[in-house]
């Protein structure tokens, strides 16, 4: 809310694409957009961008706050921002508009065309997200503080962890520690997972008890002041047996391998690629089951997607996430995960968690 | 997830509606509505709905889960499950398919088209929400423990209420006690709204302390089993003057004015029509900005709209929330807000939290 000058350097990061689809305007609707464009954090809003304009419409509920936090100029409309928006083409005389063909209803895309039928509408896909992959140094800096804040509440949490605890009780805890320690919200659903259950990937907690001589794996994220944070640890609970340890140490070595892959040029597919061969070492990447790591900020997925085929290059400023995984059904899983900065020589791990076993 | 047989009978209930498009086929991406039409209960799934079958189509993360909540015949698709799902409308030889305009991106719509060329597709609007919108004795129960929840999370939380506490340290006990009660999560963003900042309908937490001698408003609901609640109560936080009792007064009766108005055949705008009325007698109805209320269930904001032009007319089974409000600014705001299943004599109001006003 304070950089306002950053906003329309963003916005002026729009027109080159603008030039080569032909499109005089561009027009989004998907609230994370929105506001990366224009500093409004409501729940309701569309951005118009001409060449020489930019016009944030809004309900009426965000009169007061648009304004404040935004430098477009502001326009509340009480019907659906859509008709109004497309009023504005007309009278701003806009021929063709660039459109978010992923962000918006086939509905809302009809009303466009319902009141503006002469515009041009030009369908694109992922034009603002390629922008926002790349982060600024501010937009680094409230990442950290997100990962921080995320660190503390877990460190927090397992002061209170007992075995034969419930895995919804710690969950409620770790997100009671968040909100205690200022995030908003968690940026997803939080997961704690014991035993056979942590194998899958996208466990819910449970009222099942945490139990002895089992892996707990915790994956958890805040968001804070509007970005995400996202880490996972995995502990032993009581004393794991050699293949359980096997697993940890494979998964850590993997972790560690993708890691020291990342500078600024190599490919998501590269970075993907060492976490595997790492695990091949040890027998375990059949067991990898998914991508090693996502973009964050805004959205707790962005671009890139570090995957087996996203050749992406990687750039000084993006931010991803680290987070090989091996799970094996009936047995349990392991999975690490750390965000960090892609830097001129290399990357930074933001997160501060120590990664060695942990007993609990 | 116990009941599969309703789940058929809920399917019927389309087919009058596709017979009126002319449609051979209904599509929905919405997953409420694929919950509601099938029982899966996962983050990424489509239904394919024809005369005699029933395809639910997921990705392999689900391929377990799928088939032990659905009745439906699961397709487990490797690529985008529209892609997949076309691939089958050719082979069941379908000519035309009726799809959610509201709820599809125009980019899926578009690949719909690309991979399913013969057919003829249909925009509907709201078809299975208007179903959503008179609840089976079931979800009648679902939502009874949402709300019985939600209120016990209120009550635990109050007894940690101290005076110059900070709005989003009690927000995080709220969380934290639904949490522990068994709550998946919250249903939508927790408000604790204290002094001036109760005047503002969609105010977020804030670290800001509560002060002594003014309002505290908590709007709060929980999402058990899949099923949200919703509840609003307003405190006094020592003593308030006579203009804020008054204006507690005022919406009281304005509650219980509407709660009054509702029976079978009732309109919606009747009983929005009710809480002005009742608050035009102290003066106050200028400062009513919203609707007095809406449905909910699988989502937090269904059909019916308890607003002054909606004609839709009640019916038993219906289960709405009616919650009126005065806001002032500079001063505060008052709302009170139960969750109630419209029944054959009137309402029943599900919410057990007592409404007169309370000190804190």
């Amino acid at each position: 809310m304070a950089d306002h000058s950053p906003l329309s350097a963003r916005r002026e990061g729009v027109f080159p694409a603008l030039q080569e689809l032909k499109a005089q305007g561009f027009l989004t609707t998907a609230l994370p957009n929105v506001r990366y464009l224009t500093g409004f954090t409501g729940s309701h809003g569309a951005l118009l961008l001409t060449a020489d304009r930019a016009l944030l419409f809004t309900d009426p509920r965000y009169a007061t706050q648009a304004p404040r936090e935004s430098d477009c100029e502001v326009k509340v409309a009480k019907g659906p921002l859509l008709k109004e928006l497309a009023k504005w083409t007309k009278r701003l005389q806009l021929r063709s508009l660039a459109f978010e063909q992923n962000r918006i209803s086939f509905e809302d895309y009809g009303q466009l065309k319902e009141h503006a039928e002469t515009l041009r509408l030009k369908p694109v896909t992922g034009l603002i997200e390629t922008l926002r992959a790349v982060k600024s140094e501010a937009e680094i800096a409230a990442i950290r503080a997100s990962v921080t804040l995320n660190s503390a509440a877990l460190e927090q949490s397992l002061r209170y962890f007992k075995p034969s605890m419930r895995e919804r009780d710690l969950a409620a805890e770790i997100e009671y520690r968040m909100r205690r320690l200022g995030a908003e919200s968690t940026a997803f659903e939080t997961i704690v997972a014991s035993g056979e259950r942590s194998a899958l990937p996208h466990a819910r907690p449970t009222g099942a008890r945490i139990q002895l001589n089992e892996l707990l794996l915790i994956d958890m994220g805040a968001s804070v002041a509007g970005y995400a944070s996202d880490m996972t640890r995995t502990y032993a609970v009581g004393r794991l047996d050699a293949k359980r340890r096997r697993m940890y140490r494979a998964v850590l070595q993997s972790q560690l391998a993708a890691l020291a892959a990342i500078q600024p040029g190599v490919t998501c597919a590269g970075v993907d690629r060492a976490a595997r061969n790492a695990l091949r070492g040890f027998g375990l990447d059949k067991l990898f089951i998914h991508s090693t790591g996502h973009g964050l900020g805004l959205e707790i997925h962005e671009r890139p997607r570090v995957g087996r085929k996203d050749k992406t290059k990687l750039v000084t400023g993006m931010v991803i996430t680290v987070e090989p995984g091996v799970y094996e059904e009936g047995l349990g899983g392991v999975r690490i995960e750390d965000t960090v900065v892609v830097t001129a020589n290399g990357c930074e791990t933001l997160t501060p968690t120590g990664k060695e076993l942990l007993t609990l």
